[in-house]
């Protein structure tokens, strides 16, 4: 950002994934948030893979995001590559996956390369993104996921579902910004509930913020 | 339970599914809960899909439980039959499968129905336990899925994932043993951390117990 000038309701939604992934999560609320994620104009709408096909049918023209080994991440690589096939074959443009912590802290770095590396095959020319989870790794391990995610040649590097023990933090997205290669983008997620938040992590270098605040919410008063 | 003579340490832990889902968890974690299933006796050990292949080279012989659609359970059924597929050429004796809570809160049974069946079909002779997240739901609604258990001859009825917002009642283990059918059996999981509670949970009905804390902490004291 080289302005310092603050960014208008529209500008800092065109960078927010309108997400509800609760697992109780009702298709009139679903479709309630895809009508403001179209409304408002949300970079895209982040909702559950069960929910993608009748959200298609819905709004049509929304990009939709799903999610994939989410939250845990610990699914077999083939099981992600079927979910994730599938999610794009039924409407989903875009795959939020989270990686497999297991192989992180086995220190099996080649694993989490290939998985990496496997989903962007499989998701092709749509936008991938891999959640790191960042609450549970040490800084070391966020590093070496940047080479990994850089190389794998993924679109975004996401720091966290927002169902672990801690969201994003800005300390976060500088380290990550300073490790990915330029082609790699950042998507904070976890605990961004207010237009303040997201304003200071897109300034921060966020490309895209991951929020389950209602517009409303997050616009209040302004 | 015809007595009421204390259960011993051997007749507790032959109804324990010894579990290990932490996103976090490492392989040498995993050896060691598998050598003390084997050691102790346990029913089964619980562990992540990605582990069921290296445990199988560890323990030939022990009985493998492991997830799918987990924790929260909005996973395509499509990706739930291909996970629970892959789980069982790769080594896993048992399928502990979490439902779609959206269509629960839909009310569209059918779907819940359809699912369960198929994923019955998909895990054949393999025992296959239907974990229902009571945490969530309503009287009404655990009542309807012990009927979807039941008519979909599923295995098991399964209380909690361990990881939703509560865990396993003795009240909601009495509820399920009057509403299943007879063939279906009841595991209960999330929160059980001694001998003593697996005793109580047992003597409610219960086939299977669920628990992550470790044997020796189990039966300190005995």
């Amino acid at each position: 950002m080289a302005t310092k000038k603050p960014l208008d309701k529209e500008q800092l939604f065109a960078h927010v994934d309108y997400t509800l992934l609760r697992p109780t999560a009702t298709l009139a609320e679903i479709e309630l948030m895809a009508d403001e994620a179209v409304r408002y104009g949300a970079a895209s709408l982040c909702i559950p893979p069960c929910y993608i096909s009748r959200v298609r049918r819905h709004c049509p023209g929304l990009t939709i995001s799903t999610v994939v080994g989410f939250p845990f991440g610990y699914a077999t690589c083939g099981a992600k590559v079927a979910a994730a096939e599938h999610a794009l074959e039924v409407g989903a443009d875009e795959i939020d996956m989270m990686i497999n912590l297991t192989d992180v802290k086995n220190d099996n770095i080649l694993r989490v390369m290939t998985e990496v590396a496997v989903m962007k095959k499989a998701v092709g020319e749509n936008i991938l993104k891999v959640i790191i989870e960042t609450c549970y790794l040490t800084e070391q391990e966020k590093i070496r996921l940047c080479e990994i995610v850089t190389v794998a040649e993924a679109d975004y590097i996401k720091t966290s579902t927002g169902f672990g023990s801690g969201g994003a933090q800005l300390a976060d997205v500088k380290l990550l910004s300073k490790h990915i290669g330029e082609r790699v983008k950042i998507k904070a997620a976890g605990g961004i509930r207010s237009a303040a938040e997201i304003e200071e992590f897109i300034r921060a270098g966020c490309a895209r913020i991951g929020t389950s605040t209602r517009y409303k919410e997050l616009f209040a008063g302004k």
